[in-house]
């Protein structure tokens, strides 16, 4: 079986990662059947999907596709049972996802590919996890990590399922706590907190470093890149020749909080500060908005990493 | 003085760094009275303002910019006569700061606020650091940070001139190394390197997971604001509750690389495979040209830090 295979997609859990998959892979032409266990998620998955369509036709559907294509079952085996993938969304509780991978194993065809947890499964070789940013149905990262005891061929499977259908899927090697993305996005985090317990600026501060400084460079050249634009004429082996010494004096000076409630009320304060009044959801609309522009734009311009 | 009354710039040396503000400047209608000792220094600082100024008659020139509003001299001390502001960016050498600033000290009326080193200085309250970013003609961060001896006015007038020509000025409020914006990215460095150390993911994959993953958001929203929106309705104080405790435990796992010659063949393999032959030329092409589209969707956005 391979990623191009795959045309039917079990959703299970349509919070607000689920939702953005769901909406995903209409929009890419799969068909989708979801399930989720709380009152009212029919309705609520249909709103969400119905929101995220309306950019999703600005960036372009695939032929086929059509919000006709989603179908929606509390039964949970009655999904699984007649699907190619199973992208599994459930709440971060390990109780609930060893049920529910117990389940999910005993429901799914052999052949299907499933997203996460292994040890409770009679087919542990299938489980991958395919871990998406948010918002899924727009940011392009999918991590892949295979566990203990995932095949090679699963992993291929997903790799090729999500660059089939447009993500921009890497294979992290190595299971470490957070992946990759997550990690970066961590030591940047842990930096930002340090920053604003020395009073060295304010959080609005610090915001706007990042979006009017290297986040946008970080928007299109990854850290590597990045460097090796800042060697000059002699790249990445100039770079690292000339200002590694510079940046290893300046790791050894990067700080190592404590998020105390000190620090939760100035950086909570802050926040409150910038935000004057906006809305999580005015924020979220044009970060949406933003993002849609800033893929467009990418997607006419040479495919760096 | 304010920032307003400041209408002739001198920008003393015109490498990479220099020759940006000179374009910028040019772009927001000020004078500017370029100096460099490098040979043929003039030709080079003309032919890269000929390039720039192609890009930023695109971003939107100030009523009356000109390039014929620049002159260049090889006389410092003429240079700095006549201005009201003076941007230095001289090489990396404390040796040459300290003579360049004595005689821009000795050369500059004394209300000209400048930029850098005043233990040399007869009115070192007028000097202050104002760190750009590269490209500095189109990127719009620009750090105000005072020394010891730094006058508030300094700073002001600084910052309310940077504001003025449309630069987004932070004032760091307490000198540590690197400052804001390079101790962030010397955050996301430590953590990639560590990552291609381990082995967790490969040079292309780390890119790849920025430009594609947070990198993206990072354009517009800096880390608190994407905190905030991790938070889902209970926005940064939910996120902080809520994701504190597994933030914290990854801060405890994040890597602490040297950079040993084998960590450095790693990386100069990876971004040698990742490029396959692409001129620096060709990246920074790229870049400004999406530098420039994304620049122009968030002019049209709302104001966020």
């Amino acid at each position: 079986m391979t990623g191009s295979d795959i045309h039917r997609v079990a959703v299970i859990g349509t919070g607000v990662i689920g939702a953005g998959w769901v909406s995903y892979f209409l929009a890419r032409g799969l068909e989708v059947v979801a399930t989720d266990p709380a009152p009212a998620a029919e309705d609520h998955l249909r709103a969400d999907v119905t929101r995220d369509w309306a950019q999703l036709e600005l960036m372009g559907l695939t032929p086929g596709a059509s919000v006709g294509n989603l179908s929606f079952t509390v039964d949970i085996d009655a999904a699984v049972g007649t699907a190619d993938f199973v992208q599994e969304n459930g709440p971060e509780r390990l109780d609930l996802k060893l049920d529910l991978f117990r389940r999910l194993d005993a429901a799914a065809p052999r052949h299907v590919v499933m997203s996460q947890l292994q040890a409770v499964c009679r087919y542990p070789e299938r489980i991958v996890l395919g871990h998406p940013f948010n918002p899924p149905h727009l940011m392009p990262l999918v991590e892949v990590v295979g566990g203990a005891g995932t095949s090679p061929e699963a992993i291929a499977t997903a790799m090729d399922f999500y660059i089939a259908i447009g993500k921009r899927a890497i294979h992290v090697r190595r299971e470490v706590p957070a992946h990759v993305a997550n990690r970066l996005q961590a030591a940047l985090w842990r930096e930002a907190f340090h920053l604003v317990d020395l009073g060295v600026a304010t959080v609005s501060d610090i915001d706007t470093a990042i979006s009017h400084g290297p986040g946008l460079r970080w928007a299109f050249l990854g850290p590597f890149l990045n460097l090796h634009l800042s060697g000059g004429r002699g790249g990445i082996d100039h770079a690292m020749e000339h200002l590694g010494p510079a940046i290893e004096s300046w790791w050894k000076d990067l700080g190592n909080p404590s998020l105390t409630p000190e620090l939760r009320n100035k950086v909570s304060k802050g926040v409150h500060d910038m935000l004057d009044g906006r809305s999580i959801e005015a924020i979220e609309n044009q970060r949406d908005r933003l993002l849609m522009d800033l893929l467009q734009a990418k997607n006419g311009a040479d495919n760096f990493p």
